[in-house]
């Protein structure tokens, strides 16, 4: 049930004619109270898309009602005219809805250069078929609506102690820290002061999402909302708010992982012993970056020495003659040197798991990412052909 | 007639048998006076193999009487053991020569890890031949043995007034600032001061190989070495060297670019109207660092949205709705927005011309780098099989 798992939500996914394929291209999801609250994070790719200069506007005051959704295009770099179709995208919204449009959030997913007069007008008459069809059961058909080059649709929901948070993401590739091309709407009937669901939705995006990083390419159209209603008329215990969405975004960033485009390794780096968090971060990153790294995972090729070469380009405080490194469980490199001989290592599987203990301290982080294959290439060199 | 060309220097090739094909592994290039100056930079990777530990030590004093270097493995994370190795080639070398061990520099290319005894003993046999073939002729076959995946040896000469500046280079992939895997040898009989020699390298390399940035992998191996030994009895004038000098790292930067591994298209991305040099290099490098970008120039798909995608993760001073991007001469993306329609950029031709005007400053600076292809990740998922 995705987003309308919690009470008092609706929502609605419809074909409005931006895909060329006919599949539904225009989602809404409609808070129904009784409180309005509602939060955001935003790509931090400093060149954003219309929808995002719009949505954070919107989101300034911690309030709104509904979230429009649209794939089949990012109307990013599309000019003033772009903009303008945020903004009567809302309008449009917030007239049939009968409230403000600057309670609106607009979220758009496509290619970038997308977004003239006719991709304006099917989005609004999008947004007038989906508030038509707004139900408590329309959450599958929302997560639908969003999906790209997605294989399917992602969705999760966990359950509280008399609360609800369900949420639903899109995102294929182009996933990297601040996050990704990755859209994702969570929806709560727990009762949550604007603040409180502002710091746990930063908290729990800062620890998965902000850790996914499939290509190392950012998105200039990616955004995480969060919507509260309090219909459960229960105030969650905030610790346990807390984990619940964490694990609720852990759950839908593994997700997006495994349908990363054209990826045939999920690889799972933990940096381990390292000085402090950031380091054990920036070491994660720096080799789910490494080109060389990820071709080496696609051809099940154990090759260590690009790991220890991917984190001597960080900062991170460690000794590359004191590092050691495991892949699916065989440590392949100790101090420096060639421990257990490759045929040991097996990569076969599609779940790879690559340790790095860097012996310095007692931090850890763990980074999310994909191998460089065939058809990460082919994807990505035909996507807007 | 590369490294031997300027007067005064010797070099040979030889197989030791470090290649399975057999072909030449060792090079020696010997600097026969009546000056001995050297001096080099070496990769920014904190990562560093053996010989660059060791050759570091070398060139403090900048006095270099050889230049012993070999394909077939880097001897990098081979533990104290392989330092041993770079220690004793440099001994064999400098005692078969009558010098001092401390003034051989020792270059390794190949696969991380490689370096055991028998990967030794090689290496030792192939500096005895190697230096018992020396000439005045050797350059081209010292040339052809520092190949690893390179598909042609890599030389270049420039004439000055009265002094030769001579090179050598090898790399093919793995090329990124600070350096790449790229070994360089240049000689000069040019009559330097030892501080002239190493400004004129810093210099030369710093807008030439430091700009050249195939795949953004860093190499635990780089090394650019500088010979001069005055043999011409002319003291250059310094800005003709430094001039003639940059030519030829231009020179082999662009052969480096064109024969990176399995690339289809030599990209050269330049960046005008930054408000530093700083904010275009760094401008340039992030686009040269995107892979959705380079996937996309692979599939001659003129994909502007991704340029203007990779510009926002920088802290370039630049403003997205107003930047000017060119492809091919086309004007595809100004201010934000679409211009020239996609169908009149020809993508077809290996040579790529990216231009980004920021407008908010005079400084300009060039990165040459690769497209991301089906063949750059079937070789580099295939290294060390």
């Amino acid at each position: 049930m995705t987003v309308t798992a919690p009470q008092g939500f609706e929502a609605a996914g419809v074909a409005a004619g931006l895909k060329s394929t006919g599949k539904p291209d225009v989602a809404v999801v409609v808070n129904r109270g009784p409180r309005k609250v509602g939060t955001a994070v935003f790509t931090s790719n400093r060149a954003k898309a219309n929808p995002i200069l719009w949505s954070q506007q919107v989101v300034a005051d911690k309030v709104v009602e509904a979230v429009v959704l649209n794939s089949g295009g990012a109307n990013c770099f599309t000019g003033e005219f772009g903009f303008q179709t945020s903004h009567l995208t809302a309008e449009k919204a917030a007239e049939l809805l009968g409230v403000s449009a600057g309670d609106i959030v607009v979220c758009s997913t496509g290619l970038i250069g997308t977004g003239d007069e006719v991709f304006r007008a099917k989005v609004l008459d999008g947004v007038e078929r989906g508030i038509a069809g707004l139900s408590a059961e329309g959450g599958p058909s929302a997560a639908e609506a969003i999906m790209t080059t997605d294989t399917v649709s992602k969705t999760a929901v966990v359950g509280g102690d008399g609360w609800t948070i369900g949420g639903m993401a899109k995102g294929a590739g182009m996933l990297a820290p601040g996050l990704a091309t990755m859209l994702v709407v969570i929806t709560t009937d727990a009762d949550l002061e604007a603040h409180e669901a502002d710091a746990a939705l930063r908290r729990a995006t800062g620890t998965t999402f902000d850790r996914l990083d499939s290509d190392g390419c950012m998105s200039t159209n990616d955004q995480v909302t969060l919507l509260a209603n309090g219909a459960s008329g229960v105030k969650p215990d905030l610790d346990a708010f807390d984990e619940a969405l964490a694990d609720l975004c852990a759950q839908l960033a593994k997700k997006l992982q495994q349908d990363a485009e054209g990826a045939s390794h999920d690889i799972t780096i933990e940096v381990r012993g390292a000085a402090s968090v950031a380091d054990a971060v920036e070491v994660g990153r720096s080799v789910a970056r490494n080109n060389l790294f990820k071709a080496a995972i696609f051809g099940n090729d154990p090759n260590w020495g690009r790991v220890l070469a991917a984190i001597g380009t960080t900062n991170a405080e460690f000794d590359p003659y004191d590092t050691d490194v495991f892949m699916n469980g065989v440590r392949v490199c100790t101090a420096g040197g060639p421990d257990r001989p490759r045929e040991e290592v097996d990569l076969t599987p599609r779940a790879t798991d690559l340790i790095i203990d860097l012996k310095v301290g007692d931090e850890t982080a763990t980074i999310l990412t994909n191998d460089l294959t065939h058809d990460y290439v082919h994807e990505n060199s035909a996507y807007s052909s």
